[in-house]
Formats: C-alpha cells, sequence, structure tokens
C-alpha cells in the first residue's frame, strides 16, 4: 500500500529540479506572493485544515505553499492522472525548510496515474488527524467523493454498479466500500467537520449548483470560477498566450496570413482570435450567440456558418464548451493539412469518436499530441477529392495543455489569489454564508486585480473623497454594480 | 401661445430635408427596420400612447416611426434644448404619408430652446386625449415631471422655490403650477393610467433605482440602459467611432504616433483606447479601478497616475463619468499645444469652472467648439515655463456629439430596438413586472443583437437539440447565465 | 489686371484669422520650425528667388514663411483652382512682421480660379525684379509653363491650338502668347536664370523623369515625392488619418462591422486598411501586384476578386494611382447603401463618366461632395434586383481632401521640410547635380525624420564609433544602403 | 576517411521519419511545389551541376529535390556546424524513388559537426565528375572555399597560419593545401567551371559586394536576400511567428501586459513588436536611425533610450544586426526575472563575452538554451540592489533557431523559391550578367510572391491593358520601379 511516507515522487533530485521551477514560478506570481507578505504575522489560516484536489503543478506548488505559509495544513491530490508535474510534486513534499514550505506537505499524486490511484489518492487528502475542515477543489471530485462516500456510508454500503456504470464510476464505488470498511462512520464525520469549498472550474461550479437546487450541499461553497479575475484573464489572456503556443509546438506551421475558424467567441473565443490576428491570420469566427456575434462583427470578425468556413480552413479552434461543435460531416470536408484543435472543453467539442468510427478512416502519430487522420470524403460534399487528411492536435483534449504547458504561472497567480482569498473567507465567516454557492465579493476580486499591478509597472489612481461621493461608491471600492460586465 | 399646430418647426422645405436624412438613416437602423416588418401586421403598440422625452434627432425620427408602424400613438419632446435637428422633428411632424409616418405626429422640440419652451414641450408630450399610458424617457425628466407635478397636486400646490434652487427647477415648478391651474387632478390621472417607464441613461437609470428604494415608484422602469447592446456597443463601439471623428473635425491634428491620456478604461474608455491606437497613437490610460487597470495592462497598454503621465501627452481623453478628474493643478501642467476632450459625462469631468476662477486664465475661441485657453503656470510645478495654453473641446461637454455628430445611426439601432421591445413588453405584460426597476430579459437582448446581424453579412449558427441540452439552455436561447460578463 | 497690390485675398479680417491658423499649424510642424532655428543665423536661402506653385493652404504658409525666414525672396500660386484656403493666402500676404513673415510676399491664389486666372497667376510667380532662381513646384505646372513658354518663344511664337487640345491647354497657350507679347526673350532669361526644381509628387516627378529623358530638362529636378519620409508617410500615415475623416464627415456611417474594399495595397492601401481594421470594419484588399497581395495577406487581410468582393462591400476605397479600377460593369453590382470613395489619384478611378452615361442612372445631391447615385442593375448580374443606389464621396475625387481637410500639419511637415533641404541643396549645391532628375540624399532624409522625433517624445539613440564600423557606416548616418525599403 | 557512400545520416529510420517530416513541409512550400509543376516538363536545370551550402533542414530537403526535380545534379553542405536536422539529411541521401528524390543525392552534413568535418565537406560538394558549375550558398563559404582555394593554389600553396588567424582559419588552410595537394589543378578548374552563385544571407552578400568592389569576383552573384520575398517576408513575417514561439519554449512566461523592450526597428524589429503587441506586451523601442525611429512612433510605440527602457523592462530582443547593443552596462540594470533574447545577429548584440569577464558573475543552467544570470549591480546605478539576475536565451544566438525551430516552412518557401529562380537565372542567363553581384530581377520576385498566394486562398486581380498602359507597366508586371520601398 501506497504511504505518504514512501511517497512516488519523494526524490531528492527531482526535488530540487522542481524546487527550481517554483522559484521561477514565484516571480511570475505576484498575487500569491503578496498574499505571503500582507498575511506573514497574522497567519489568518491558521487552524484550517485544507484538502485540495487540484493539477499537482509547479503553479500549484505555489499555491499550496501560500496557503501554508498563511497558516494552513494542507494535504494534496491532482485532479486529473495525467496533470501532475512531478518534480513540483517531489519538490512540495521535500520542502526547503523555509517557513512558507516546511517539509513533510503530503502530496499524492504523480504522471501517470491508475483510476485505482486516483481514487486512492482523493480518499488520502482527507486524512487529517482532525479531519478536513476545508476543501479546494478543481473540477469537483474531492467534493464528490466526500458527498457520495457519506451518502453510501448513511444507506449502509455502497450500491452495485450497473452494466452501463463507467469504469471510473465503479472505481470510485470499490475506493468508497475500502474506506468505509476500514473505517466506520468516517465520511460522515468528514462531512460534519468541512465548513466550506473553494471551487476552481465551470464544470465544478455547474455540479455544485445542481447540488446546491437539490438541498444536497452540506456546507457553502464559493465559485471562484467567477470572480473576474478569474474567468476573464484566464479564459481570455491565458488562451491569447496558450494557443499560438500549443499550434507552434505541435506544428511549426507558419500562423501569418493562414485562414483560421474560431467556433465560438466567448472569452476563450475572443482570446484565440486575438492571438491569430495578432500573428497575421484572417480569423472566421462562428456563433451561436446572436450577442457574442454581433460582438465579432463589431471587432472586425467575419462571422459565418460552419459548412461555408471550415472547407477554406487551415486553422480551426474549438472554444465553446460544448459537445461535437465540429462534427463528422464538418471534418470530412477539411482542406488537406488543415489543422483541428481545441481549447474550449476537454475531449468533447471535436467528434473523434464519431470519425474513427467512419469505415476507411486511418490515424497516424507525426508525433506525441500530434496525429494526422486520412479520412474519405463523399462523393455529395462535391469538393472533387475522395479523400483528405488533417492534423488533430491533442487527441482533440485542451491542446494549450496538450501541446503546450497550459496557463503561464501569472495568470493562475490571479486564479489562485482568487483561491487563497475564497479559503480565508469560508475559514473566518462561513458562518455567514448559507450552504449554498456563492461568487467572491467583489472587494475581494479588486483585491486580486490589485495585487496584480505592481508587478506588470501598472499604477493605480485613486478617487477623491469628493469624486467617491459623486458616484456613490467608497474610496477604498469596490467601484462597480454587481452587473457590471467588464 | 405655442401649439403643435402651428409648431416651430414644421417647414415643408426643412421637413422634406429631414425625410431625406431619415431614408439613409433607416439603411442604417437594420434593427429598428426589421422590427417593423417583423411587426407590422400584428400591431404589437396598438392602443399604446407613448409620450416620448429623447433628443429629437434623425435616429429619433426612426424610432417614433417604428412606435407607430407598431400601433402607437406617440407625443415627442427632446431631452435637451440643444440637441433637436430641425429637419427631423419638421420631417415627423409633417410626415410622409406611408403608414409607419402618417401625417400628424406631434413633435414639440426645436434646436436652441429656452428653458421655459423646454418644460413647455415636456408638458405637452402627454396631451393626449385619453391620456398617456407609457413613456419613453432620457435622463429621466418626463417620468420627474409627472411625479413631482402628482406630487405637488396632491400637496395642494408647488413649493415655493428656494434662493438655492436652480433656475432650471423653478421653471419646473412655474411649468407644474400652470398646469394644475389649467387643468386641477390632471397629473393624478396623468399617473394613474401610466403603466410603465423604459428609461435610455445611467442617469434616468440612476434616478429611478433611487425612487424604487424610496417606494416612490408607481408604476414599472425597464432600465435599457443596461442591456448589453446597449452598454456594450453604444459606449464601447460608439465612442470608437465618435471619438477620433469628434478629434478631427475640432482640430485636424494627426492623432498617429502622439500620446493619449485616457482617464478611464470602462466600457467608454476601452472604446476610446482602441480608436486612438487604431490611429497610431501611444495610449497611457488610468484607472481608478484594479480590474480594469488589470484589463489595460493585458490589453498592451501604460496604466500611470495622471500626474506623471498629464504632462507628456498630446490628447486627453476623460471617459469616467465622474467629476473633476482632470482638474486645475493637472490642467497646468499640460504641454502647449495639448488636446482636452471628454466623452464621458456631461460638463462635470473636466475643471473648467475651477480653471476660469484661476486669475491670468484667457480663453479664445478658435471656432465653435473649440477653445483655446492659456493658462498661468506655477513655478511649484518645475515645468520651466510661467504660462501653458491648450485646446479644450466642447467647453468640457461630451465632444463626440459637440465637436461631431454623436453615435452613428447603427449604434442608435441597437438601442432603439431595446426601446421598442421595452416598450412592448410593458404595454402587455406589464402586470408582470413590480413597480420597481427591471433590466429586459436577455431573449429580447439577444434579440436586439439578433436583429442587426444580417446587415453585417453575419450569419448565425444555431444549436442542436442535443448541444442545447448539454449546456442547459433551450435552443433558441437565452444563451448565458445572467452574470455573463461578454 | 490684377496684381499683388491689389490682391484678392488680401483683407484684413481673412488674414488675422489665417495667422491663427498658422500659429497653431506651426505648433504641428515641427520640421519646418527646427529648420528656421536651426538656419535662423546663417540665413541659406539668401540670394534665392523662389517661384513656388503648391496649394495655398496654412500648411504651405508656414512653407513660405519658413523658405523666408532662411533668406529667399519667395512669390507663390497655387497648384490648383480649389485648394487655396483664402485665410492662409491673406495671411501670407499681410504678413506678422516677424522676421519670417514680413509683410508683402506676393501669393496669387484664391479659391476658386477661373483657368484664365490661374495661367496668369502660374505667369505671375516667375515675376521677381532679377528674375527667379529656383522652382519649388507640385504636379509640375509651374516648370511646365517655363520650358513650355521658352520653346514657343524660340519657335517664333505659340502653336494654333487644335480642335482636339484641351481648354485648359488653350489657355496656356493664350497666356504664353501674351507673356511673349509684353516681354519678348523673357523666357530665355528665366529659363537660363533657373538652378533647379523641387518637385512635390507622383505627377510632376514622372513628368520631370519623361523631360529628362528627352534631354529636355535645361536644369537639375529633386524628387520629393520619393523620399522616405515623404512617400511612407504621407502616403501611409497621412491617409490612415484623413480616410475615415472623409467618410464620417461624409456620411456619418459607422465603420466598425462593416464589409470594406480596399483597391490597392500599396502605401496609401495599407494605410486605408489599416485605419478601416482600426475602427472595426472588415477589410477585404483586391491588387494586382502579387507582392503586395502577399504583404496583404500576411497581415491578415482577405485578398479577393473585385467582382466577388464588390457586391458585399459597405465602403469601397480606390488607392491605386490608376484609372477606371472601380467600372461600370462593378458598380452596378454595390449594394444598395454603400459608399464609394477614392483616395488614390484625382478623378480617374471610379468611372462616373461612364456611369454618367448609362441610361436611366440619376444622382441626387445629399449634401456638397455627397452624391447617391441611383444606377439600373442588368438582370444578367443575377442580383435580384432592378436598381441600386449608393454614395459616392467627392464626385470620385480625392474624398481626403474633399470631404475632409487633406493631410494634417504633422504629415506636411515632413513633405515641407524635404521641399526646404531641396531648395538649399538646388541652390548651394547645383553644379553637382546634373540635369536630371535626383532624389533627395539619404542623410538629408533622415534628417527630416529626426527633426519629428521630439514632437512625439521620442528619443534617438547613437552608434558607437565601434559599431558603426562593424556595419560600415558613419556615426551620424546614413545608415542604410540605397536599395532598403523600411 | 569519411565518405558519401558511408555518410553518417544514411540510416533507414531516420531516413523514414524525414520523409514523413518533408512531406508535411511540402504542404507548407507552395512556392517550390509549383515551381516543380511548371518545370516537370521542361528540366530547365538540365546540365546544371549545383554545390550548395546552407542549413541542411527539412525545407532545404524540400529544396533540394526540386532543383533535383528541375534536372540538377547537386551536392550538399550545411553551412553551420549544428543546424542540420540529420533525418532530413538521412531522407535526401535515401531518396524516394520520385522523379524528385532518386536516391544518392550526396549530403555530406550532420548535426554537431566538428570544424575538421565542416570543411571537409565543403570540399566534398565540388567533387562532381565534370565539376560544378553553379554554387548555391548561405553565408558564402563555399564561395570562399573556391576563391581561396584558387588563391592559394595559384601562389604556390597555402600560407602559413599566423598566430593571430582563428582556429577555423587554420583548418581552412589545412584542408585546401590538402586538397591541392591531392589534385593539383583542380581549383583552378572548379573557378573555371562555375558559371554563377546564389547567395542567402546578408553576410554572404556583403562578403560578395567587398569581392566585386576589388574585381575578385570571378563570376556572376545573385543576392537573393534582397528581393523583397526574401527580407521583407523571411526577416518580418518570419520572426512575428518565431520569436513568441521561442520565448514561449524556453520561459512559458506570460508575454500579455509585460513591459517588453525591442532594440531596433528594421524589418525583424517591426516583425518583433508586432508579435509582442499582438500578445499584449506594451513594447518600448529603441533606434539609432531617424526614419525608422519615426515609423516606429508612427506606429504606435514609444521609442526611448535604453538605459532608460532597459531597467523597466521584462522582456529584452535585440533584433539590430550590431554588435554589443546591449552591454555589460546595460544587462547590470536589468530587473530579476528579465528575459534577455537575440534574433538580429548570431552571437554579437548581446555581450555577453563581456558579462562573464565581470568579478561575481554566476551563470545557472536552468535548462537546455536557458540560462540565469546572476550579476553584481554597482552601487552606482542606484538601484538599491546589490545583484540582479536574469534569463539569457541560447546564449545570446538566435533565440528562433536556438529556443524554437527557426523560420517555419513558409517563410522559407519564399526565400527558397527565390534561390531557385536565381539557379535558373545564373544556368541560362549567365552570359547576361557581369562578375558583379546582381538582385534578382523584380519580375522574379513578383513570380515568386504569384506563387504562394493561391495556398493563401488569396486571388489577384489583373490589369486590363489600357490600366497598364496608363501608368505604363506591362500587363504581366513588373509593376513598379526599382526603388519602390513595398
Amino acid at each position: 500500500m501506497l504511504d505518504s511516507t514512501d511517497f512516488k515522487v519523494a526524490d531528492l533530485s527531482l526535488a530540487e529540479a522542481g524546487r527550481h521551477q517554483i522559484r521561477l514560478a514565484e516571480r511570475e506570481m505576484p498575487g500569491l506572493m503578496a498574499l505571503r507578505e500582507e498575511y506573514a504575522s497574522t497567519a489568518p489560516l491558521a487552524g484550517a485544515r485544507i484538502a485540495g484536489s487540484l493539477h499537482m503543478t509547479v503553479q500549484t506548488a505555489v499555491l499550496i505553499e501560500t496557503l501554508v505559509a498563511l497558516g494552513a495544513e494542507v494535504r494534496w491530490a491532482s485532479c486529473n492522472i495525467f496533470s501532475t508535474q512531478d518534480e513540483a510534486a517531489a519538490a512540495v513534499v521535500v520542502g526547503s525548510g523555509t517557513p512558507e514550505a516546511p517539509a513533510g506537505v503530503p502530496v499524492f499524486a504523480w504522471k501517470g496515474e491508475t483510476l485505482d490511484e486516483y481514487w486512492w489518492a482523493a480518499d488520502k487528502i482527507f486524512d487529517f488527524a482532525d479531519g478536513p475542515n476545508l476543501i479546494l477543489d478543481d473540477g469537483g471530485d474531492a467534493t464528490m467523493y466526500v458527498l457520495k462516500g457519506t451518502e453510501f456510508e448513511a444507506a449502509g454500503g455502497v450500491p452495485t454498479a450497473g452494466a452501463e456504470d463507467s469504469e471510473e464510476f465503479k472505481v470510485l464505488l470499490k475506493q468508497i466500500a475500502a474506506s468505509i470498511e476500514a473505517a466506520p462512520g468516517r465520511f460522515a464525520r468528514l462531512a460534519a467537520g468541512i465548513k466550506g469549498v473553494s471551487e476552481e472550474t465551470t464544470t465544478g461550479v455547474n455540479r455544485l449548483y445542481r447540488l446546491a437546487e437539490q438541498g444536497a450541499l452540506p456546507f457553502p461553497a464559493i465559485n471562484v470560477n467567477d470572480s473576474v479575475t478569474k474567468s476573464k484573464f484566464d479564459n481570455r489572456y491565458g488562451i491569447r498566450h496558450s494557443l499560438p503556443d500549443g499550434l507552434n509546438r505541435a506544428t511549426d506551421v507558419l500562423i501569418g496570413g493562414k485562414i483560421a475558424v474560431v467556433i465560438g467567441y466567448g472569452d476563450v473565443g475572443k482570446g484565440a482570435a486575438e492571438a491569430l490576428r495578432g500573428q497575421g491570420a484572417r480569423v472566421i469566427v462562428t456563433e451561436i450567440d446572436p450577442i457574442c456575434a454581433l460582438q465579432a462583427t463589431m471587432d472586425g470578425f467575419q462571422v459565418d456558418l460552419l459548412p461555408e468556413a471550415a472547407p477554406q480552413a487551415d486553422i480551426i479552434i474549438t472554444t465553446t464548451g460544448n459537445t461535437r461543435v465540429l462534427d463528422v460531416d464538418v471534418l470530412q470536408t477539411l482542406k488537406p493539412g488543415a489543422i483541428v484543435g481545441n481549447v474550449g472543453h476537454f475531449d468533447e467539442e471535436i467528434d473523434l469518436a464519431g470519425l474513427s468510427r467512419l469505415p476507411g478512416v486511418e490515424k497516424i502519430e507525426i508525433k506525441p499530441q500530434v496525429h494526422e487522420w486520412s479520412v474519405p470524403v463523399p462523393a455529395e460534399a462535391g469538393l472533387g477529392r475522395d479523400r483528405t487528411d488533417f492534423l488533430v492536435l491533442s487527441e482533440g483534449r485542451l491542446l494549450n495543455l496538450g501541446n503546450a504547458t497550459g496557463h503561464p504561472s501569472f495568470v493562475m497567480s490571479a486564479s489562485f489569489s482568487n483561491q487563497v482569498l475564497a479559503q480565508i473567507e469560508l475559514w473566518h465567516a462561513h458562518d455567514d454564508y448559507g450552504n449554498s454557492v456563492h461568487r467572491l465579493a467583489k472587494e475581494l476580486d479588486e483585491k486580486v486585480a490589485r495585487l496584480h499591478l505592481p508587478a506588470l509597472g501598472a499604477k493605480l489612481s485613486e478617487l477623491s473623497k469628493e469624486q467617491a461621493e459623486y458616484i456613490g461608491v467608497d474610496v477604498a471600492g469596490p467601484f462597480k454594480p454587481e452587473h457590471y460586465r467588464y
């Protein structure tokens, strides 16, 4: 049985490499570093025991060590079986002997976990001697683990998995069963001790809203995802950075002069379109929301239907968060040599599953995360060719993660500063929040922005008292009504 | 006594010129024209009697004639003593004999009204035989007139104006008194008949929110101002267009290569900064809101303090909606030849009142709406000069209106389509709304956007049923949660 | 007979208004003002007697007064019958009593000259007591006048005009005949005295190259037009400024979101495309030169054929310098309401002459310089309409001049600084130049750029001696080989 | 002794991988593929025996196989000891059995050659049975080898290397001596047989101009470097692509919101500045050429001095082609964490040699091609810190090569199409060229552009005969005068 004492990645040379990367990342995470400085003496998380489940990267290491620097005890797992950077995990486990990184922060994560290992790790993060009192979650697995465990424990045992249940669900049931068996009543104790959860992503937030609607949320949740400094920064400026990065690392193809189709003009699509135009591509946008479509036209982009735009595209990027937006029919009309990628939503957006079922389809690996698909073209398409082939990046998963390195540290610093403030809020003011889903208060959102300005050389002006009164706000903010759109 | 029958601007040659401009404007107002077509047969405003108070321009003429085409009876005044385009007013009064512009839509507005005439006109718009049942307002004067009239009538008469009351308030009191005297009980009847008001601007909306908080709003109000297709289009894309237009018409100065300071990075500031950069200026932004400041940096702009940025500026534009953001101290540090203008908020942003009180200040009219101010520079400023001089556009009022022609028709088409939908909503569903301030439903906001796409050659995609379910929306929208920021 | 002593525009109140504008323009013409300062004490043009023929605008007034400040005697006419700004002409004639603007600089120009008056004025600029010794020309009329006069004088008289000769040529012959009769041998004396000409435009330069090829150029010519600081600034950045300015003043139509076709992607087209994109239009480029076409694609623009692009255009702009690039066939396919304008070349680019010959065409003046053309559409066009109508700006002439105010002063400062340096060069070094056409030396081109940097807050770095040697240039420049393209 | 028969990289699995990459690259090199198609039947290079020396990459493989497809015999070496992609070399050696890639094209190149091996390979490319008759060169080494060999052979032997001679020169002398000894008179025969050289780079071109000035060039040379489709595309659009690519792969640091200093605003600097702005950075430019500086201001960039700009920079990029533009003094003022890189010129631009001599400097490898330098800061700098540290990419060498993959195939297609046309020109028309350096005729430059348009979906318009006459060109081009700047 694995244990944190013989933890896989606690390797000293890995840890040293990770520590180095953490040091570089700290420079690009001014929000987290400013929070450490601001709260160095008051330790607002003293007493907090945080069960964390979020991609175990170098940036997350800076988050973890910030939580520790603010007084928390922390145990950590990754929320994805592939996303751990082992050197970061190792560095956190080994620590650096400094106040924010004492030895011994338990991390249960490594690159390439099995599903068994994944849910084992999810269990491990709750193993505080006195139980956890906060969850920091990304995608909702940690929260679900506790809630399902509690439900099944109360029901007297896990249900029998049905034929239609996913492999993952079966593993989850097995882990819960093992946990209940090992320590009966533990889930009830866990759930009772938890003061709240802060959630990072849309997916996790949507789960929480559903739980809250069903009255099944036993503690308050803070929706970090919809802070302005998360959604409008992460989605827009993060993608603006990482989309061309992923395209370049995957293909080395000139973006300038090419025709790029961006499917969706939400924040992710806006960032994608801006990045591609910034590299000299001609961008065509497709949209289903007329407001976003009108924004695209006003920003100078052609807005067209996909069946008309796709056959001329050199690059097609999905950004919608929806399913099968690039379907088999459209894929068959692509130009030979087109590049297809997704930065919107896991692996739902491009219907590669459907494509692979098409007779005569071939898939060749050009290099890891870059595949050439050779596909028959029906005569009805009227394209004058009977086959086409195109490059698919990261097998339709998020190419900015698969072909590049995801969001840069600076962008994650904004997200994670929201997480830290949410944890402080939950720890100190949980009683002020009902058992529903809350957005972080605007003044905290503004605070996160404020912490990132000095590093960019930006100087913030201040309202005079007279001006603050004139517009009916406090000199210190918040400055805008809740419905303000930025 | 003036009357609509001998109405000042009902001049046939003026009307002909106005009709011509209306015809051109109709082409640029696809939203209104699409509403006419959609509702041609059902006349959803049949029975509505709308008292309108909004700048009597060519675009407003298209709005008025759209309301008429949808079945409404309409009476109109301008909400500003200077903003009427007489040819537009004349054309509406004269009509064109077509269904949407039959002769005889009474308009009480001309360029250069006195305050007496202004409030006389405000009274006239309520003179429907059976009383009005809807108000369409811009800035809130029409609404205030009814509410104050009702209040004073109930109190048995208007109060005596105090020494500190403004001239305008005294004129208002006089007009209300005359109205009460002429027809006792009329205000109570007016207020009782009104089913609701739709309001165009921030100022008017703020007044309405205050009334609603005080429980003093006797009918529902729809806040058109905060529709996405109003605030994010009008403010951003309208200013992007009209700011350089105003600068050019006023000064003919090359924008390229110049240093421009944009005070404020809200929607107006974003449009201003984009326009100036699009002309090759180097833009420096000042901000008090850290989130907007961070957006400015991410968009590539320098964010600096005004005292540091102003002395190097060739062009300074205020966009804040706040008071005295460009104060006397900063004005004295400007470079000789700098250009100063406001696109944010009436005439509060630049402290010209303060400046004019400074000993030794001179103001020379270069041409209408362009003045050169010559200003002493205190030795403490350390600038090595004892005077400076700079150009002030439109006396600190909105330069896009004063030096150019305001928002283009296309932008107004979006605003006004919201108005039309708000009027239909109030007319048909007023009972569903409480006596408070409501934003227009997102599906109507989306509808406005949808109506403007074909004119731009944009083609909107449609969700499949499967996709709509996947993201939990209806195929026809609305597509986003209320808090979505676009 | 007109004379400079009773010169039409020498009106004191006009002159005062003109002086005011000149003062403002001086601020935006830092190159000329720097030349005045640099050469204040040495008067490098002392002894020069310059016959100038160039649009008599406010900017030209600053040029004239700079030439005078450098010691020249100057006489001036406009090179276009419509382009004179009377207040500028008056101000120059009246002078200001300062060294650079003493009373009495003779100007023979007013807005709206007849052809007789135009050529009378062209004659007058040569009436120095001792004859002129330099020409400063725009378009080549002044140079042609001397050369044709000399030719005809030597031939014993002007030829008889043929039936096919233009009206203008007949007037020219008449003026030359009158001049020969009044002072026999005067043209020979004029031509003998002239040390050189500096020419402003492409048209004039082309004439000079032809003369030089024929051996018919009796003095050196400097081609100011092809200085980098002329052609790449004037054409590109001037148009970037004045195209949207002209569109706005003419039509008030929103540019954002519209489809704009730019015909030609030379320097003018590049400036036009950049300006339109900067306002949020979607720009389609048409090109005949594959290199420029490839540049357009790399800059992110769609490059398409005109018959395909024109029918979807909201705005079509010609920038080519060629003839009939927008022909009748294409004009008939335009969308109702399209806007058509030219910033390329006089009135050749749009075939309005051809269009006006089409049966059934109507032209309505919307306002001066804005006409609506209503045009039949042939059934073969397959557009489903039998007429269309569109707006034509400035009757197909340069819309940036006709609907706006042409190039801003700052841009003209670069052009005119080249002119001043060319005049100094011709005056001091005419013997070093053969009787052919020369470009201004690169160090002078660089000097012009250098003079404009401080006004923009730009600070120029300096090469170290080691670095200059490394790249084989002088520390002071010039820095690039002749064929360098910038 | 190495030989092509046991050539190092002729490895079948390498060759297969290389063939795959060549196939993908062919799609992005439409110019070369179009030339193959155009000349498939006429074989214009039949009889040509080309000695080629140019980075042996995948793109070069496509060039080589194009030359072969056009009828040439080819032998190849790399012009840099590190730049060979072994799989590309192997694929060319092995061939594909197709007409353009028959087995047996000898390539003498591998990644990581010694100097001995490098000059051995340089000798090998001339070993045609009947001698070569054309050189295709990059940097001039192949040309120099023949000329020096001829010179020394004629002088009776190589000179004795002096103490001050470089190691490389000694190896060159040794190789020439060996060659002379092995085959006396061979160099004279080689030089006599060569009809011309086409040269790729500035460095090589400058060498050729010096030889031509000295009368030491025994055959014509074509300067491919200064074709518009080379210099304005390669430099500008190539760097726009590869600079952010290199920064991202090296550091993963967010570019958005950062302050970037670009040293130099030539074509490379223009591409760099555009790329960084396109990612949301605020770009400050430094320049020594006032014309380029004025362009930078007109494009909206701040132009400042390096000592003022550098201390606030997050990213500093050199683009000048000059030496020590980033010197030790400035490096010591950099912010901790700044990123320093060069895309201008080999390793001269950043004075790392000088920096490494500074006492107390430390250099840590973060990963290959990314080093952290820790540097003492003198008290006089007044920066309040006694050390700083910054990241240096690719040890100051070209970061777009060292940290990314250099110019994309599409850009190289333009360069290499010029090479192919230059080789055809030299082969067919060598007698029309004197023994000096020529630029490729404008019609060929235009042809290269033309060949790349269809792949980008761009459609080229055609002049009518009337229009061509109007502007004095041929319908088929060339369209612009020699001095046109694009």
